[in-house]
């Protein structure tokens, strides 16, 4: 008796919900191997260098003091491998309340998703975001309050996310301390993850964030690249195409809200290969908590298909749709960031690299 | 007629004082080639990690807030070349406003310490200090203050070095704007170097310096290791070996004042092999500046002298007695830079790691 479509579907179905995650989403894996964490890493070159940045003139405090100092500078630290020069290279900008660190050394003491992109032959570039890290930050206000020539209500508000809040907004778990059955974050290495977590000075910034401005200005500057950023700079990539798009030549874009744009912005955007990720577990956070992420995962949804209504290439990776369960927030530190990252480079050979053939 | 010994001194004085800087110190070159900048960097191993770090809990400022957060942590990136295992590794930490982009690329886009050394096989540490950079800082203050909690005159005070202080402090000549005529610091590339320049949030730091805890649980840590530092660091590797000695093997300190330390501490220091190094142009900057780094020089070599009067293994490396002229403060970026790198291998090579042999 041939069996109904019906069943055949379920089977499927079915079969993708109970086989492991890794023999799941062979398919999708980019062709090469695995790049191999223990061989020696080659590098073309590498080095670190800053994009932007102003002279700004600060009152006097005393004698000697008062001057000039360099603000909205962004520092940038990269490597090229020796193949480096056939494929876009890739920017990689953190999000709120951490630094690049978030792209290197997992917590648990594994190759992060930089060192990995550069051993699949990409240059990687990794921007630590204005006022945070190693591009400093506009001091001037605090010594303006000290001097009492502010009130201290002009302090900025310092987001210093506590390991309470790091653990809910980065989805680890349900509750603080209990992760999901399936958690793909290396929780045994929490204690190491929150030392990553330092203090937020953006609300230091300008409008338009300097972030930005340097970002598409690095893009012009390499001549051309892809731009990934990550929650609070999920979106940094669109924002830096809508301020400057000839350099970009992709855009990846991982677990953030989406902002509703115009048409003409939407237009912009629609010239670019736009990826958009989101992991697992985004309705299953009580609610109350400082981020909503099923509400961000549908504005991005709602984005995605706005881009493409106008013409674009842009593609929502929704990682359980894959069939990849238990991913976090942090998701390129997750048990599986190797995978993950082979699912972005896969996307890149495709949309971004496709004239140069694959590697 | 036979020359009088007196004027064949004098002739020598005078050749070397005419002599180009590169030909006079060939003879201080440590044994093997120079790095070659272009040729592919072959890593056996690099990554980030952190060392140290306590929790402290903060106070709710609304509901959801408060809770705990990791301060004191020391953000580390590493380098391992493949034969890095065979001598000490090099710690290295920056100075006052500076973060680890003092070891990397120089503003005038050549290679720095940090990979100079990894190329000369030399495992390399890029510390940076807490309270800076990717180390975060404790905010806890910031908060209380903007919430009227503590008065606003217990704010930090945040040095915001000017681009005035700062050539001034770190010795681009004699006056703003004007480097010396034999000025080994590429001026021509300052605007990059202000980008380097941050805000320094030392003033937050607890006694003990948690950096320098954190510098000797690293050497531990390592399986021993050398420490180095530079300007307001130039001391930290001592201090840190007054905390924990017992995984420290070499002591570089560059251009710091030197405190007087009692005969229990001398003789501590005493143990370890220690260089400190000073450039030129220390009696040539006009009084009155913020730095005066004639009277550190000085404490210096009365450091050096009560460590060697104790039987230990210390040099004073003044620039300007081996011939080599017009060296900044900021000496590691200098046009020189791979030329006093190669000086301090040869330091390391003879008095750390002796008896495993030259390369």
């Amino acid at each position: 008796m041939k069996a109904p479509v019906w069943t055949i579907v379920l089977s499927v179905v079915t079969l993708a919900l109970t086989m492991p995650a890794t023999a799941q989403t062979k398919k999708a894996q980019p062709a090469g191997r695995p790049a191999k964490a223990d061989a020696p890493l080659v590098l073309k070159k590498q080095g670190s260098f800053f994009v932007g940045g102003e002279t700004k003139t600060i009152a006097a405090t005393g004698p000697g003091t008062g001057g000039d100092v360099t603000v909205n500078q962004m520092y940038v630290q990269f490597q090229i491998p020796p193949r480096g020069d056939r494929y876009a290279p890739v920017v990689m900008v953190h999000g709120c309340c951490l630094s690049s660190k978030t792209w290197e050394t997992t917590p648990d003491g594994r190759i992060g998703w930089s060192e990995y992109f550069v051993r699949k032959n990409r240059a990687v570039y990794l921007a630590d975001q204005v006022s945070r890290a190693r591009s400093g930050f506009d001091a001037a206000v605090f010594a303006d309050v000290k001097a009492g020539r502010v009130p201290p209500a002009q302090l900025p508000n310092v987001i210093n996310a506590t390991h309470q809040v790091a653990w809910s907004v980065f989805r680890f778990g349900p509750t603080f301390g209990q992760p999901f059955p399936d958690e793909q974050f290396p929780v045994e290495a929490l204690e190491e993850f929150n030392k990553q977590v330092i203090p937020d000075l953006n609300a230091l910034l300008p409008n338009p964030n300097p972030t930005w401005t340097n970002m598409a200005a690095l893009a012009v500057r390499l001549g051309g690249a892809v731009l990934m950023g990550h929650s609070e700079s999920g979106f940094f990539p669109e924002q830096a195409a809508l301020i400057d798009p000839s350099g970009i030549k992709g855009l990846i874009s991982i677990e953030m809200p989406c902002p509703t744009l115009t048409p003409a912005q939407i237009a912009t955007i629609a010239k670019i290969p736009t990826l958009v990720m989101f992991g697992d577990h985004l309705n299953d956070m009580p609610p109350g908590g400082v981020a909503n992420w099923a509400a961000s995962f549908d504005s991005c949804k709602a984005f995605v298909a706005e881009v493409n209504k106008s013409g674009g290439d842009a593609q929502m990776m929704h990682l359980p749709a894959l069939g990849i369960r238990g991913n976090s927030h942090m998701l390129m530190q997750d048990r599986n960031s190797d995978q993950l990252a082979d699912l972005v480079l896969a996307w890149l050979d495709k949309h971004v690299d496709a004239k140069k053939g694959t590697r």
